[in-house]
């Protein structure tokens, strides 16, 4: 084989404590990965944390920095959550990931482990669907100064505190005041978040490849503050105007010292991440999946 | 006038200090109404903490547990919150309350200040409607032992704290299983409280005198997790079974300390309130008018 | 055995004609409820079209008069729909009903017919709860008199025609006005509807002890025209006042003809419908499963 | 003056036979409009059956083509729907259009009636800010012919008749299975649609410029059949596959006749509308005074 793909990063979760039995499954997976990369030519590395977490520190290891910048192709095993934290890490170095999953699928982990040789053969020989999914760059800005800066793939949150009463929030887009809300929080999902906490209160399914955030109100005041869809080459921004308690949320990234006066600032993140799926992958039949949605004829 | 109120009791917010104009407000409002009472032959007192608030100490006061031993109508100034907050100190005792709003149509508090006399001389004359309301008795159990407990005009909730991720609760409901549920946070409302937090997450307008709860989930992970109405006979009973930061919410009073493991159980409390309404007033229209309804020909 | 239920009437689905396959069917599960009926001591009558339709003549037969004069339980085997359908026409006659599923859990029907044996045999010697279920009696109004009135178990919709703009309508409930709406109909749900079309446009889910109707706007013009509940002791007025092609529907039962200037009046029909359940059923364990809500412990 | 428009079009509302008291009112205004472009040194015209409709065939007149073909921008006085039934005719001559209304603001007819002229003088002199809107092209498919064609500003809708069941409807999206839907009807709808039937059935809102269509089932029989967005550069297909009484609406226009196995097919136009707003027009200002938001200070 003459794969286009040499230098192969393999990477999992590796932030709670294994258990000797994940740590025991995740041997084996990446194992399994890794002799598979060297059967068809390539060569394999494990990320240096993975490779403590699961005990494969024999292995030949990589920082992420390093993959970022030898390796032209990663592989994630695990879920979506770990996909795109590896995603963010990785943004600025346009290196492609192919997500394998253990047994659930996942909207960008769509490699089954158990049968993985299949799609991965074919993927390192070039037969793929590329998809690309854009993040949000946010910034937290306090009397003119940035405190904090985040990527997110899925969405930026501001919330009231679990005791406190309604956030109340000016919301503006490119220097247009859009409306003054009071609600639970405000939610700036990505289309890849569209699937997440923003369906939950109500937003749309977006489709990835629409340039656009969604805007969704959580338990808004007004009946008529509904979710809305705005482009993303537009600047949002997020200014606090009341409330007590007040956090942001950035993935999984929190900040809970959030003050009046202080706004956060959504725009489109300069880097993109690139998902490479098996041939003939779909969003539409992953979604389909996903939400349970009825695939043949007709129920009676 | 022949009065069936004889003695009547006035009562305000009072919770934050005033400033100088509300208090002269409140002074001129209170005076007023307090007038004209004891121009109808009846004899009116001041709550005590309402006249330390306006400056009023001049005037017979009363505490609240006075209030509720010897008045036979109380008289509330203010909105909704401080109805229903005056509401609950004297439910035991039985006290029909009138509601003065000072401009802004209440559910509950429905006698404009500015023409307050037509209204209030009728209710004196026993022309009215009378409203009964129900209330939540909510406890917190921990480890078997009960660790707080609140009357609830509008809502139980329990929620996630603003940098948490969801809470896991497990619910029942006159001990069968409704659902494990895993969200934002769980409401439990009462009809009175339909029209409030509930309504914004997605829950139904329910009819005061319908014997009912509502249960509406806060941004459900499932979408098939939605809002439920059950009988005010049945007691639920809502396990945190995950989540971290956890508080509970009783109307206004708050509780941070929500352990795993608490229960909080929810029933219907053994006494209601009771509203005069002027004779005529009935739900709808106070409702078409709180929520903007159309109540003439159709608009083209 | 001393059943307290000596007479039994077996009633199926019997509208289509059916096809070989499933007359076969319904002839070889029939056999086995009625041998079964007859070994317990009972008597088994099949009801006449269903004997018509599974080719059973050969058995006493009653029709559905003589079932509600002289049978003591009613087996009905078939969906919800079909059981709701008998429920309707016996409702005077107050004889409880026993739901046989063959294959799908419904709502009312949740004796499956592979393991039917033991659930009845409890049924019969008088293990069971009891459900009783409220029905609408509807009637329309033209010109002061009643052209067209029935019963209905879930619901009662005035909505538009295909391709004709929104309806607009008067809503009274106790000739107090509600609101116009304008939409493209509206839907009064029982309880039993509530998990039926009105859930399908945001309506909640009401448990079937509630006395209450849902009151569910298809498509509101308005955002702040949300679902109601009402209680069931009100009698709700629904005059059209604008719109072309609209028409009534009643459970199954259509009316296409309805004229600007109807009135559709809704109140409790005076009649409610005895379901029988395996000892140990409930609503919500019904619920969690026809929702797929999550039983057992959190998901990862 | 020398204004970039030399030949101006005024075009109004001219389906309903006018009352005279309407006639004169538009006799008024179109007077006012034309005496003031006049003025300004331009030259106008009435559009033919609106010249008929007032009463104004004494001006110069021309056909909706001549007007496409000569004019270099068309006033619209009426509301939105009468401003896109305009822009849809006029779409493929890329002649920009101002929108009048007579006291209620629109989306796109944002110049009141009673203080046109600054607006007007000024677009006139070049000082706006233009709006490009994109529009549906829709077809319908029987047995490989294309039967019906029309073009949409708002929406595409296929749903159900009166009196019958749910319609299914097999969705694919450039040749990829989407799912099967059983519902009351789907609704495509441009960003423009977005504010109008699609966001009765829960749609999100949808700035103008985002390149995508808003797909969102009326009462969907599944829970998790949410609205969802998708890019407007892909085509969707909407095969009728069960369902009595179906028909398929196009804006205004209908077509009641629609067979099972007949497809609707919807891409983008391939000409887009020209709107003009005055200089410092914003699309947010518009929605939220359309929608009620709050645009000062927190309400308390």
């Amino acid at each position: 084989m003459q794969s286009r793909f040499q230098h192969i990063a393999l990477i999992g979760k590796h932030h709670a404590p294994p258990t000797a039995e994940v740590r025991q499954q995740s041997y084996a997976a990446f194992s399994q990965i890794a002799c598979y990369i060297e059967a068809q030519g390539g060569t394999a590395f494990l990320e240096k944390e993975t490779a403590a977490f699961t005990g494969m520190e024999h292995y030949p290891t990589l920082s992420m920095q390093e993959i970022g910048e030898r390796c032209d192709l990663v592989i994630v095993l695990g879920g979506d959550g770990t996909m795109l934290g590896v995603g963010r890490e990785l943004a600025q170095y346009n290196t492609p990931l192919v997500g394998i999953n253990q047994g659930r699928l996942g909207f960008v982990t769509d490699v089954p482990l158990q049968t993985f040789m299949g799609p991965l053969s074919a993927i390192l020989a070039g037969e793929y669907e590329e998809e690309v999914r854009s993040m949000i760059h946010a910034r937290v800005m306090r009397e003119g100064q940035c405190v904090f800066e985040a990527l997110a793939f899925n969405d930026v949150v501001v919330n009231r505190g679990g005791t406190s009463g309604m956030v109340e929030l000016r919301v503006e887009v490119d220097g247009q005041l859009v409306a003054n809300q009071r609600a639970d929080g405000l939610i700036i999902a990505t289309p890849t978040g569209s699937t997440a906490y923003a369906l939950s209160v109500g937003g749309p399914i977006v489709h990835p490849t629409v340039p656009c955030w969604v805007m969704a109100p959580i338990a808004p005041h007004m009946l008529s503050n509904r979710p809305s869809v705005i482009p993303d080459s537009q600047e949002i921004s997020i200014e606090v105007i009341g409330g007590r308690d007040v956090a942001a949320n950035f993935d999984m990234q929190s900040l809970a010292s959030i003050l009046r006066g202080d706004k956060i600032l959504v725009r489109s993140a300069p880097h993109k991440a690139r998902f490479l799926h098996p041939r003939g992958w779909n969003y539409y039949a992953t979604l389909r999946k996903k939400l349970g949605w009825n695939e043949g004829g007709i129920t009676p």
